[in-house]
């Protein structure tokens, strides 16, 4: 009999309306391939080359301040700048159309050291402050349509610097995934009345499968459609639409349960974490967007162990994301890890 | 005024509908992040740890024969099996189906130290041949209905065994991204009585600007909305649905221009070039699939030298896929290296 545990099989992502493949027997492989070096760890809490350490000097000359909290400022090196002119070319079927937007780094602690699981709950919460603040300043300018905050950690995940940081991207489109996720959520409100992650939430509680934690306000739980190995979810029970109206309760609760998601990624293989992390919420300067249920996803590439990902290479590229493990059994081990970082113990 | 090669932009995707973003600009920041290994050169012709070489002992016990052509075998650890049980599971929104197959491994060659670019034209034709008979066998299995055939090149790829292989994975649905292929091409063959390709090729030859290489036969381009940095894609003139199709002069063209693209590859960064290519055409055992036209990706992960690749993270995975130079650039870089392997010079 067909059973999810043991045989191959497809699950619909309904955030994106896409089938992913899962192949649970696939584990039993050896591995004789790409085996990464570990992180560096043990990090300074300041170091004079990194040009995101307070009061240190940025690519374009100008100087960090003695900054405390978390900090912003534009990148130095925007993917999408606020002066390109608008334009269009369309030759039937070569089109494109001119793309602007507002780059900016976030650094989440001064203390070069440090990760966001490291951090105090206090200290993240700061950081969401920021996130808070750059979301309402980024949305008064008009033609910004939609804010992505991210982050990505480790070397492996393409970050040049370890110092703790991640970006905001704010462009005059919507991205793709996001046209995807307004669809899937819009089509989910008109039929129920209610948003497709709050019924999605009822569910998984009810199953307690892929829940990793709760607290008052967020759960953390491994998405039944989840594509990398560790991938998770956060979600907030309440249905909001983007990060600006969590109330300070729920703030704190985000901060907490962010520490201890991280925290747990970092206890799996003893390691600093690697992941792209980030929130999806509603567009901006775009009419009403109701049907929109913030939550944050994480996507970690590691696999087997501290030093061996997932690689979604061949296959993948080509025809239909696919994975190893199955959801449930990559929550069953998280669930399972303490939610005290191993260095903290 | 709005210039591509200037002003960031995105561009349609014709094959999948999706819009992806170009940030020309962007190759201007130092880059301080993850340098790769080089990958060690100089492999021995036989070597007695391989399980692809000749003569040698696979992980289930088998012995390879000692092959002296291109040399097809069944997975021994397939992500898809063809006694899966057929089966539901759907719980509202938790929604799985089955999914069964077959999972093949290619030898191109039975020379370990060998690599397409540097296998004889002969020898490449080999393999055409063995991938049009794998696409004959597999069809005749009623219910696979995509054949994906596919080649992961080099450790950064995930290739875990560098004896030249290549995979065929056959599934019993239509995998994602031929899914939106198949659509974007049928709306078109409807529309207009031709194929896609046929016309998208016709505006490239007019244009000249992303052609690397023609011969009587095909074409080697960078397509306009190319996502990773030295993205190609090799399209048959003739609008045939799929590789069995081809008479033995097409079958001769297609191991030159596969040898040359290659070749142009490696001699980009003088260093293996890692990527993953595959085909793509028509699904079987699925009906009428006129619209389909045959061609061939090349997604390769290098940016800016043999060490330094594009890390598709952030903002690719959440948002929308990126790339930091243009198309055109691309194009003029490949197509000015010679078509000779630097090691055959
Ligand atoms: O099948 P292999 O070579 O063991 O594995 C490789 O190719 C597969 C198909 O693209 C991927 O799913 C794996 O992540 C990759 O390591
Ligand atoms: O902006 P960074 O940190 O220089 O660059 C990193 O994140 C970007 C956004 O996800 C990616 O486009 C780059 O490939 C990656 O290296």
């Amino acid at each position: 009999m067909f059973d999810l545990k043991e045989h191959s099989h497809t699950r619909l992502n309904i955030l994106t309306g896409d089938w992913i493949l899962v192949s649970p027997h696939r584990m039993k492989r050896p591995w004789q391939g790409k085996v990464e070096d570990l992180p560096a760890d043990n990090r300074p809490a300041y170091d004079a080359g990194c040009y995101l350490c307070p009061g240190n000097k940025r690519s374009d000359g100008s100087m960090n301040p003695a900054y405390e909290n978390a900090y912003v400022f534009t990148n130095d090196f925007s993917a999408l700048l606020s002066d390109t002119p608008t334009g269009e070319y369309n030759n039937s079927l070569l089109q494109a159309k001119s793309e602007s937007g507002i780059c900016r780094v976030i650094c989440f602690s001064p203390d070069h050291s440090l990760t966001l699981p490291l951090m105090s709950e206090q200290a993240i919460e700061k950081v969401i402050e920021l996130w808070q603040n750059e979301f309402a300043e980024l949305s008064k300018h008009s033609f910004i349509k939609y804010i992505q905050i991210f982050e990505n950690k480790g070397e492996i995940m393409g970050c040049s610097n370890p110092h703790p940081h991640g970006q905001v991207w704010a462009s005059s489109s919507i991205p793709l995934e996001l046209s995807k996720e307004t669809t899937q959520q819009q089509n989910y409100f008109q039929q129920h009345g209610k948003s497709l992650l709050s019924d999605y939430l009822q569910t998984e509680l009810q199953q307690q499968e892929r829940i990793i934690i709760e607290n008052e306000h967020f759960v953390a739980l491994v998405p039944f459609w989840a594509v990398w190995p560790y991938e998770t979810m956060i979600v907030s029970k309440r249905h909001v639409q983007h990060v600006l109206q969590f109330t300070d309760e729920e703030k704190t609760a985000l901060a907490s349960i962010l520490k201890q998601l991280t925290a747990k990624y970092d206890n799996l293989f003893h390691v600093s974490f690697p992941y792209s992390a980030g929130m999806h919420q509603s567009p901006v300067n775009d009419g009403v967007h109701e049907e929109w249920h913030w939550h944050m996803h994480f996507y970690p590439p590691l696999l087997r162990s501290a030093t061996v990902k997932k690689f979604m290479v061949g296959y993948e590229m080509l025809a239909n994301p696919q994975r190893d493990i199955t959801a449930e059994t990559a929550a069953a081990t998280l669930r399972s890890l303490s939610a005290i970082h191993y260095k903290e113990q």
